[in-house]
């Protein structure tokens, strides 16, 4: 079962959480990562009120909440809405936590900010992060892409262990089997989130092309980029970028994002086309390195199941 | 001791070897580590020959010794300088290993292929590599940068696993104490590369500026460049770059590297000049993002003991 400082905070029974992917991680999938022993976290990021709503009205087993910090500014009131179901926790990504803080704190939530720098995660803890959530630029999606989960976790663990010992610490990005978790457990993470591997669940609402796509693929296919934030038009603080599959519309302008913009309001109308009919050579595929690992869809369970196993049959025989 | 198939294929008694760190892996460092019980590595890097028969006859121990292969390409009669003293490995980094590799099999010598991606994996595996180091974008110093060793590792094992049972594997980035060791263990690998922890080792012939600024440093103070490279008109294949610490150098012209160019003989002039000045405000100081994780110059005997006790004790006790 592998129970650590995490499981007993979270009250769950596995040390692994399901990443908040933007609108992927439904009620269906954090649904299921949580009747799996892990913890099931909605990917409320962008904000959308009518979606979170849904899923909020729809998960069958207690879960938590994933938000980006500069979209729940402009729109604060979602943090209330989520407030209001009693989430299991609070996942904030990105930016300054600090003004939603007191108020997770006083409906007695826990909050985990997600930090990709030992910069942030100072910044995390003067927030009063109950759980630092250390993520490497080997994840998929958004972040700084500075730092490395190996390196991270470590020096965060230091950290925690002169300033805030009683904070809790998770490995996310590039975890995606037994051999990542145990690996984290022993650079001193208390558990992991893992998002790609979930994705290629058979309870994820993906794209059967896209994770196609994806199983194929090699982490050596993945790339950290913005060419997708210029084309959805997402206004992402420029230092972070997100790291996708790489295809066709990816090679045509990663590096020439000039052109790009120069030329936006056809190539948005083809990237649109382009999703509408399932096309992931030019459509976004949010993956990260791990998608090497990860050959198979499988469902929720069974991968949680073998996560567990694997990790506790390493961490006995190494 | 954690004896691995590594301890045994290079007959070493700890699974822990020195990065070939450009002429920083001289014969003082690497015959201490090879003294401490892993594989010393002189870094011949460049091809300065020479600085390597120095080395190679004022080594106290057997030790291997480091190569940047399309260095070595213009200077071919290199290795067989290397292979005249019967190093313990050859060990080739970047570009293409194949035109050596038979002169290497041929002295008898384990290959020893430092790979950054699936795909150069692949073309290790075709030069009949013994050993393929897997380093992430963590490491110090040169790399593509585009794969973290926390997924490369696994992603690598499971292409030996089916493809090449008896290849060795090694942990190369990101790792400086045993919480790293025992975490390569776990995904995979049969040992560990470390640089950077023992650039910071009383034994390494390294500016004590240079080391003072780095131990006060964070992993978060290091960046991937291609400045260094410019202004020492070190005509590196572009896909790759380098971890350096962040300094005013870096930060005045990362990102500008056109307008570097442009006034290139003076800032040439510049950076020599600190080089001569020990003044790391403009001069390159090489280490990856495990900086981070150490806090004093330790020697080379005292680390690699913790390093493998701290292992060994997190594999027992998680």
């Amino acid at each position: 079962m592998i129970p650590t400082r995490l499981t007993a905070a979270l009250g769950i029974e596995r040390p692994v959480l399901l990443a908040p992917m933007d609108k992927v991680a439904d009620a269906r999938l954090a649904s299921a990562v949580s009747a799996a022993g892990g913890l099931g976290l909605l990917g409320g990021g962008y904000c959308d009120r009518e979606w979170l709503d849904e899923q909020l009205a729809s998960v069958s087993r207690r879960v938590g909440c994933g938000f980006i910090t500069w979209c729940l500014a402009r729109n604060p009131e979602l943090l209330d809405v989520a407030l209001d179901h009693d989430p299991a926790a609070v996942f904030l990504s990105f930016g300054d936590p600090m003004p939603f803080a007191d108020r997770i704190h006083e409906a007695g939530v826990p909050l985990l900010c997600q930090v990709c720098t030992v910069e942030e995660a100072r910044r995390a803890l003067a927030a009063g992060a109950r759980v630092l959530v250390a993520q490497g630029g080997e994840a998929g999606g958004h972040g700084t892409g500075t730092r490395s989960t190996l390196t991270l976790v470590p020096e965060l663990a230091d950290l925690l262990a002169a300033r805030s010992p009683d904070t809790l610490l998770v490995a996310s990005g590039g975890v995606a089997d037994g051999r990542g978790l145990a690996a984290a457990l022993c650079l001193g993470a208390d558990g992991v989130v893992m998002g790609s591997r979930f994705w290629a669940s058979t309870e994820a609402a993906v794209s059967a092309a896209a994770q196609r796509r994806a199983l194929a693929s090699s982490g050596d296919d993945t790339v950290r980029q913005s060419v997708y934030d210029i084309v959805r038009a997402a206004d992402w603080p420029s230092h972070y970028t997100g790291r996708v599959l790489r295809n066709d519309f990816v090679r045509q302008w990663h590096g020439h994002e000039q052109k790009l913009r120069e030329d936006l309001p056809r190539l948005q109308e083809v990237f649109k086309n382009a999703k509408d009919n399932d096309d992931y050579s030019i459509g976004n595929v949010i993956v990260g390195e791990a998608i090497g690992l990860i050959d198979e869809l499988e469902p929720v369970e069974a991968i949680i199941d073998r996560v567990v196993r694997e990790a506790s049959s390493i961490l006995v025989s190494t």
